[in-house]
């Protein structure tokens, strides 16, 4: 991972009002991978207690991309996903963890495992997701 | 649609913290479909200005967890969904209306469609998805 | 339906040797929308007498690729898809019906409908599919 | 990995008539993993000489529900997958390897890579899959 990367990543990330709304940290990000973290807060649950899917999702989607990202920067799209919940998510955080499983011109496909993590660190995959992210071509001009 | 099933939907979606936050509303549920809302407000977007991939994850998921939800009462959980996105979401308001494809005991399959809606009502198909609903057993006893 | 597209698409699926071992069949092929058929043959089966899910998938697999030409011609290729399984298939012949949901430059989204049909020609709905099919740029040169 | 297991697990491959038709075998079964090979034969091909897609969607199918099968035995059911296909698929052999990601009591979470393998034993990663595998209660009575 390089320093400058990251701290790119980092400022597209904090252009997301909603990312910022969740609360999205972005750990790690370069060499085909990028690991996105959230605090498990109360009004990020839905009504059982647990993390509500839909911030499942979220993780796995802009984990995805920007594990994409890595290998083609900037312009780049998520197309679609797939995610299959494991468990509930309960714990401190939340660490989505995506990874490049093939890298062309056009279009990268990736996965992201997803964990609750509790007070000591220790990991509980939650859920598994899989998706590919559009690379857009070059605008032409400017 | 019955008025009793749509309240009953309703104080279930209310009691889930994460739509309150981001502001979805239960407009239709019953006989196999459900419809949320929520306005396209700034704080749900992502760095290009259209509302965030993560938002439109969210909707999908529980749009077909509410579908299946009107024939499988309460005791429903989402094991996972595949979402496609078609175009940029901008305008007034989205709009995720699932509906049930097959009920079975123990596991109900569900389809999605999420609209994007301008001032004048006009919707526009921004994202489509499918996803199983696992049928919780009755506990034993209590 | 233009009969010159159908018996042009009809005439790619006979270059297909795999179609050809499966007995598929191009009935419909126009306007979005592309229906492909095959018998439920005793080799085509799994191991308690329902059609395997592999032909199910590659029906699916098919059907959406071709849906997806009738908009965008035949430089067209499948990304990935996502079915779900409803029921077992059993019966005479296997129905598998696509359609484009939306058609864009460089990338078309089908969802694709597959039904077992029996004796008297009733249909009942087995597995339900979503996909996305690349539309190959054209070649430069020659 | 147990012999007897993988002669159990073989038993049942051999009882698909489908799986005959396309020349599958069963290399590795257990410990929460299924490896299965095809030979690329021609009458599996598309249009263009390469590995139909379908049969990719078969192989990703079977190694997944085998891959559940290990930790779950014999009556699962392959509710649903994803696949995103990467590259074409030529070569010698393609070979399907599935692994369980989440073991539940009624449902398996697996993950399965395909690769094409050339002559020389090579393997290209041409297809990634992720599906969910339904245990099946165990029937009343007789």
């Amino acid at each position: 991972m390089n320093d400058a990367d990251l701290g790119f990543a980092r400022k597209i990330l904090a252009e997301q009002p909603f990312s910022n709304l969740v609360g999205a940290r972005l750990i790690a990000f370069g060499g085909g991978e990028a690991t996105l973290e959230l605090d498990i807060r109360q009004d990020l649950l839905q009504q059982n207690g647990y993390l509500h899917g839909g911030i499942l999702s979220y993780a796995a989607d802009n984990a995805l991309t920007f594990a994409a990202g890595t290998v083609a920067g900037a312009s780049v799209l998520t197309t679609g996903f797939t995610i299959d919940y494991l468990r509930p998510a309960t714990g401190t955080l939340l660490r989505s963890h995506g990874w490049v499983v093939r890298s062309g011109r056009s279009r990268v496909v990736c996965r992201c495992d997803l964990f609750a993590v509790d007070e000591e660190g220790a990991e509980t995959l939650c859920a598994v997701a899989q998706g590919t992210i559009s690379v857009l071509p070059p605008s032409n001009g400017s």
